[in-house]
């Protein structure tokens, strides 16, 4: 018991601590949380010490690994505020598509030509393509805040396209995790029912959202039981979840389903911020940095030594993928040369879904087919998705280096 | 898996649902998250259906319990200002210890009496003891509220002397817990190293309040990271626990001592207030509902027509025991009849520290011993708190009915 509980207070004091590091670095917090776990298994494999070993096979990080994903996912939910999706320009949907489409064409077929093959090849190949497909722009809104540039053209187009970036995001979510569970899917001509499968998922959704949140909001405001807003978020998250299952579907597709549902419009601005900020606090402070750090433990360095091509041209695929599938629109809607740079390096970031969706698909098993490419997928994901986000501040601070210069909007 | 969801949902719309019921009623909402899990228990014998039996089996409800355990000694320990424990009166002073120490006597001397002879015997006795002696004021604040008695002599010193209740409930369950975990206690004797101990973990806890909290308030303040305030208060946590398990006590102690380092003056009303509302959303809205529900599920009712004497007898010396206890002191100290016999029946309710007791107890196999008594006393004693807290909002309302006909300060 008392081993568990100094286990448990080291990974989540080397979490933070890494976390703290990456803040101060400009980069996301989740950018130190995995580097603490790729140090954590390096010192475990080299030390030969069995104190690291344990450590990092510690039963509290699988714990709240699963309840991370689950608490990220609802958190995610609750930032996406469903009624903006219905204003938007031409230029953010273009942008928003052209981000998703191009990564997820060349994610597919880099896979499909580099995996051997296998029966769960064509379900492998979609998750590279979903995996270089999904943004994740917090990190670039954070530095269009710290540049003063949320309200040029590049910051509110990233920050448009953004939304429905995240919509997008959930249905590919909804359909690879149901080709998971399926199993063995021989093509493109056997996901006709998986489609029908998710779209009645999100048609339920939306029908429990237009009708059933303005009941559920006013059913809180008439309890008297403290936290009703928080019981009524894990309540409908576990329904969806259950719903997701039933139709064949991952269960955390319900947490993020669930979310949308409660918002500042349904549930009074106050309560919605305290229910955000309880969700918040938890993820952020306990459940993502272990489960961040968790990912980077089971991360192998020696993908680089024995597909170095094949995470070479991930990362390529992943950045060029945004860059021009992003930036074209963008470009030819009219932004200049730099502001389309500019978009497309903003999109590129990936984040916490991307490595939920790469998690899952490890605890599913999709990696346990022979061959090195299949064995090093996992990996490789993971190292593309930490350079994508570690870039993305970089270059945008690099290509507005001299609004930085100027000084103007920055704090301190 | 969605069996497991399922049950999950139920379970919890089960405990939230009766706790709406018990608030309705001018009751805490606990009475009706206990009362939740008796029925289902009842139904689960009663109707032979297997899956009243799962649900009441339902795995999560242990992981919820032991967590909410956890998180609810943190909350209890947020709701303590350790800075108000200078500012005391005289009389609060002595009601708050004869309040504690006449129950104390009285349940160890009626323990003593009526268990059978077993190596755990004292131990089990100082249990019942701790048990009748610890109070929970907050149902009794709430009616205070509810009358406008807040700020009467009666209402004061409730509130007096719960800070100091808490705080010797702290002691006594440290002193209790390490009994259970040292095993056969014979007598009084044996119990010396146990109280130094318990002295030395208090005086770490207390130099560290000392000399740490301003040190962990300057460093949350310094850190960009979200949540800081979580993951210390959850690390503080962990330490203190650790440090209870080295020094032979329960792990959860260290939650209830780590949470008195977190405060509005250490921390900022802001930060303090955001960390308060994060630590009572997620115990109220999920985790104190399920373990209130556990324990219900636990009790088991034959206990009333197998030792019936012995549960009424308890009752009334957890009644007794704080009426004269903390009455007395009262009515010597100046405050009329009526006066004192509110201030007895305000410290009269049980409530969570209690029922943690009796259920760390039940865990640590004390109650494994042959004789209808000690098979029975879990359920006694979850009986008499549910009773004594009952009565404690009935016993105020119906002493001060004239302050509700007169209808000032309640609202609606």
């Amino acid at each position: 018991m008392i081993e568990h509980m100094l286990h448990l207070i080291l990974l989540l004091l080397a979490a933070r601590s890494f976390g703290e590091i990456a803040t101060r670095l400009g980069q996301p917090a989740l950018v130190g949380e995995i580097g603490a776990g790729l140090a954590l298994a390096v010192l475990a494999a080299s030390l030969n010490a069995p104190f690291f070993a344990e450590l990092s096979r510690s039963a509290f990080l699988d714990l709240a690994a699963e309840f991370g994903i689950f608490f990220l996912l609802l958190l995610a939910g609750l930032e996406i505020a469903p009624a903006e999706l219905f204003r938007h320009s031409g230029r953010s949907v273009a942008v928003a598509l052209g981000g998703v489409l191009l990564p997820l064409a060349l994610g597919m077929a880099l896979a499909w030509w580099v995996l051997p093959d296998n029966p769960m090849k064509f379900v492998q190949a979609l998750l590279v393509g979903v995996a270089l497909s999904i943004s994740a722009v917090p990190v670039a809104i954070g530095v269009f805040m710290d540049l003063g540039m949320v309200h040029t053209p590049t910051g509110r187009t990233v920050i448009a396209a953004a939304i429905l970036d995240d919509i997008i995001g959930l249905v590919l979510l909804a359909i690879l995790t149901g080709a998971i569970a399926a199993g063995s899917v021989p093509g493109i001509g056997a996901m006709l029912p998986l489609l029908g499968k998710a779209a009645l998922f999100f048609l339920i959704v939306a029908g429990t959202g237009y009708f059933g949140a303005p009941r559920i909001a006013n059913l809180i405001s008439w309890l008297r039981i403290p936290a009703p807003e928080f019981t009524a978020l894990i309540l409908t998250a576990l329904g969806f979840a259950g719903l997701a299952e039933l139709l064949g579907m991952d269960f955390i597709i319900g947490a993020l389903a669930a979310a949308l549902l409660f918002n500042a419009k349904s549930l009074g601005q106050a309560s919605f911020a305290r229910l955000k900020a309880t969700v918040s606090d938890l993820t952020m402070g306990l459940l993502a940095p272990l489960f961040f750090l968790s990912i980077g433990i089971r991360v192998d360095f020696a993908a680089l030594a024995i597909i170095p091509g094949i995470v070479l041209a991930l990362i390529l695929a992943a950045l060029m993928g945004k860059i021009i599938g992003a930036g074209l629109p963008a470009l030819l809607s009219g932004l200049t040369r730099k502001e389309a740079l500019g978009v497309g390096f903003g999109m590129s970031g990936r984040g916490a879904v991307e490595l939920i969706i790469v998690s899952i698909a490890l605890e599913a098993g999709l990696f346990d087919y022979p061959g090195p490419v299949v064995a090093n997928l996992f990996s490789a994901l993971v190292l593309m998705a930490l350079v994508t986000t570690i870039v993305t501040p970089i270059g945008l601070r690099w290509l507005f280096r001299e609004r930085g210069q100027q000084g103007c909007n920055r704090p301190g």
